[in-house]
């Protein structure tokens, strides 16, 4: 059985959708027929072919299908599937983490030696059909349709960045540092956990619009204001420094000056990723003499944030509405990574839809969002 | 010089406004001019002189001023004061800790020994002025009017009630049994900090539907409804029981009910105070086979839950509003009562005010209030 | 084929030694040659046929073969085993969870509503072979003798009895109420682990003396003192009360007692179960007006607690030797249950061994131990 | 009257021992007469007059009375001094924190930005009397040797690195780089928690001989091995890394090393200071990818760390003698900070006393202990 993908060919930019075989489904497999995936930073880098591409996926494991964002319904089962069933509504946790590994003993299965990612390190989810590992399934609430439960695997990441290890954000202020998608999921949920002072740095008028609607308090455009950040936050906190900093871009200047905003003995939360990995710190004055906890996260506590996530949205507590800017069928996945990579940027969040029934759907449902909130 | 004051005068029901000396302050006190002050269980308690009163206060120590939440102004500092300066705009923490206290030193000040607590063991606010130690005074926020800023050391429970010692409530369902204030701010507080499924059990309309407005999702009342209440819950957590139960009214019955509303591994907060101290439980299955955490709690986390506390009201994410039902002058403190003691119930939050004027400043600000909000 | 095995063949008293087949494995189960197999309270239990056990396990399972501690050798495995090998050396988890239930989720995978007891639910330990679903299989630290391997699982308790959900013990005082293994397991482990003032309660001068060299800094004998042993435990801790009270024994007056030698803000862990399950508890008096925060145990933190546990005992930080009292063969196994039940106790933790070479062995390990102790 | 002191007189290298005044204390402050004070790094640093005593204390202060850690007794106290009494046994706190500033409010007492610290910010303990706030004294338990007594504060420090926040040490593996007072006092402090694979790296032979003495299990001499020793440590943690890494040195090299040696989800403590405050890091592969936690550490958790130590040393768990090399009367300061700067170290602690009696004493107590143990 043939089906189409978004398939990376060859070692250098771009993608192509080309005709491929549905993928054969190992016994602790399932086949699972995508009805919505979306474009992950992760995704663009690939597209990209950047240092980091070539260096972790390379040209060995070439052609390899995209994606790892995704909702869909499971249609074919191993023969030791237990849990799953044929006809499950699903989503995939993108860590494909071994049970036995020392970190999945210790509840950091996210964390795990042995861990494999989907595509990164196996065919991923810009096709019509995607071959899962059972205990990679998440079994989506029904209410939740398929171009916001194709979004629950980044928005875990955003609830694990924002929470952390000790979950203290009550009553507390958050600089987040990144105004991609990363960082606005992160204002909705710190807005829905409690923080009650919200900053949110970026550089695209487009998407700060969209961090304002999500809950930020504070919209900093690092182009446009002449502003000393640092010295803004410290007003706005008594003089003290933000309690928690959350760095989702990964700038080396923006992860010194994100440093730089924390009061003593806040939380610092490593997230975006470097350029260049290595970078250099005031390890002295902002970390050891002020008492900092740095928490460097990839990926979700498994599976507490998936929980979590679920219970945001099917309460229709968390609207991540605002944040999906494109819509296209699979077919148009070039016009997804055109958008994305645009300047000045004017997209965010790109769901594709290999059935085309799905689209119009779920455009409908993006069309009453925009009219009930009368905005955008 | 002389004052107005509420003041337990004999072993038995009842109150009386009474003309009394203004207190003297010690050189570590600071004498406070009364703004607002509100009434709580405890003062009914030992308004109505029950057993409880009878035991912990006694007769010895009468006559006494009753009240212990309140707001107001500085107007004398003792010799040794440091912090607090004449004109500050400050608020109490109720616990009297001794900072040198094993309990103080593990970061459990409201848990000391040798702590001393306003209004219980010696006089409290329901007076023109009030003589405190420097270091319960906690300076308000200029932005949050008397009326609120009152209520700050009952939220305070309720946000220690809430959060817990974990802070682990975003996403997680939460039953909280007791529609009185404490129960009604912890629906609030739960609503801001992201439960995604509130449920309010009480025994009284009135309460119940600001429960609603504060932000829950399910509202029992257990005259009302001939539900099961424990499958009910069950039901809507998917078979498993809520997250978290806070038990904020005592009553033996309720808490046995809650114990058995909660998950395995749940946590269950042990806030309200029984009728009869002693009550009997279903040890082996409800705690030990449960793996259950309990949290007994008394009092706030100090002065964390004040620092939550403020940023909650001043950053407007909290509106305690709908709490207030009423408010008269300290000499109508008999209404106050009054109302409270009424069946079936139709008030929650009462605030004095020893000065009319900020009694008329309040009244306006609480129209306001309910005009916008188009309700009750 | 056929093994040797301790059943319970009748609703009653007593267990015989019958000859019966060798278990026959699923897909996903492994075949287990039995090395050493230990007695713990719950086999006392079922051996003796209470209360408890006509209810949990009832006639109608009725033959089922004992026991739960175990280490042996893997002889067998089924087909969609992917982990465990033959040859494998292992022990094994005795709660047989479901990997995706809500408990599993959120790393309390030993809380599971779905979870099945190994020699409650189906057959157990004491028998020449047993099946154990892979991901209860556990593989030993090859330096770790089966006669230790086999205690790692009532280790594993007292580690997550001792350290709780906080870990925090370090510098703290301890009670642990009763002289059983559960017992003398924690105060090994609480002296291990940094608790500077440990406090054993029992009733068997025996078992005390081996709380002794486990390393107990005070032994109370509830018969022979006539001590008031709430005022002594605050005698000791300037007054305070313990940071800390384990009950691992569940009579109900021990209970009441330990909560009354908790300071405020200590920490009570619920292990042992009562005779009767509802027992009355000072509610007020000693949950919430002493903040107390309550934690049931059953079972142990999965895999963390076997993690832990297999260093303690590799690294050889951890002497469980003295703990051992008598090994005999599993034909002599109802020697084992005679000892244990003897009173004035004189036994604590009996192993049993199947074949009668490894028990030789053992012997030998535990002369050794005893010859360079010098004691007992 | 008059005293004697060791004074920092000039901007320059060096320190003299000057005829000054007893000094007099403020209404909140106590006089306390030295009975042993013992030299820190911070202190050798300021006798060097390195860089950052340069900046850090300049030449405006001086002349400066050096020293920090210090045991005494009480002998007058301030109009306003409550708790302290003359006659008590002290020891001292080293940051004098202000009580209200945000971080003390928040249990961080020894972060607060208005934080003064003893020795280098007012005058210290290398003299026969020094003034102390009150709050910042410790009643020492009375079984504590003075010798003893003056350790306390860094083995506070060595405390919170080995605890860190979470507790979470008992059965897991550490790295302590970095041989001096704080790596050696952390040996014994990972040794009496539970960790059960402590690995030590230092430069002397002589210090890492007294880190055996201590606890550690794994020696390493950077110098004298031709080790790869981030391999060593993965070899001897299963390929995985350590769980947890303390970096009491300070040195760059060591702390990328550092993190090379953790495994994925482990715990990074970052106290010790490095030459040049900024340094490079290998943000993405080490902190990022790897989920770690990082735990910067200037001070004590106030005063958690000062109960745990008192009940380390005063139950005989701890015994730091080991790490005492010199003890010498105030007078012969200068043979301190010789020993301390002579290469190859042969020198850890040194203890000095104003009174030779006080000395004479110790000398007695510490050869008791060598001959104890018949070491060193």
């Amino acid at each position: 059985m043939k089906m189409k993908a978004v398939v990376k060919t060859k070692a250098g930019p771009g993608a192509e959708l080309v005709e491929t075989d549905v993928p054969e489904i190992s016994d602790t497999e399932v086949l699972v027929k995508v009805k919505a995936t979306s474009i992950c930073g992760t995704d663009v880098h690939i597209y990209q072919w950047d240092k980091w591409s070539n260096t972790r996926i390379g040209r060995k494991k070439l052609p390899q299908i995209l994606g790892h964002e995704v909702a869909g319904e499971v249609v074919e089962v191993g023969k030791e599937v237990r849990k799953i069933k044929v006809g499950d509504y699903i989503s995939a946790e993108t860590h494909i983490y071994d049970p036995w590994d020392l970190q999945s003993i210790l509840c950091q299965a996210h964390l795990g030696e042995k861990m494999k990612i989907l595509g990164v390190d196996r065919d991923g989810t810009f096709a019509e059909y995607i071959a899962l590992p059972e205990n990679v399934c998440w079994v989506n609430h029904p209410s939740i349709p398929p171009e916001i439960a194709t979004l629950q695997e980044p928005i875990g990441n955003a609830t694990y960045a924002v929470l952390g290890e000790d979950n203290d954000v009550a009553g507390k202020s958050m600089v987040i540092i990144g105004d991609g998608p990363a960082g606005l999921f992160s204002v909705g949920i710190a807005r829905l956990c409690g923080v009650t002072n919200i900053f949110l740095i970026g550089e695209w008028d487009y998407n700060l619009s969209i961090g304002k609607i999500m809950g930020a308090d504070h919209i900093i455009n690092i182009h446009k204001n002449d502003l000393d950040r640092v010295e803004y936050i410290r007003e706005c906190t008594n003089g003290y420094g933000a309690d928690i900093v959350l760095d989702m871009a990964g700038a080396p200047e923006a992860i010194r000056e994100g440093l730089k905003m924390l009061r003593r003995g806040g939380r610092f939360t490593a997230f975006g990723l470097s350029p260049t990995s290595t970078i250099y710190i005031d390890y002295n004055e902002e970390i050891v003499l002020k008492g900092l906890q740095i928490h460097g996260i990839t990926g979700r506590k498994l599976f507490d944030t998936w929980y979590r996530v679920r219970n945001f949205l099917s309460s229709g507590r968390l609207n991540v509405y605002p944040v999906i800017t494109h819509m296209f069928t699979l077919d148009e996945f070039q016009k997804g990574f055109d958008v994305i990579l645009e300047r000045p940027r004017k997209a965010v969040k790109v769901i594709l839809f290999p059935d085309e029934k799905e689209l119009k759907e779920a455009q409908k449902r993006l069309e009453m969002q925009r009219s009930v909130k009368g905005e955008r």
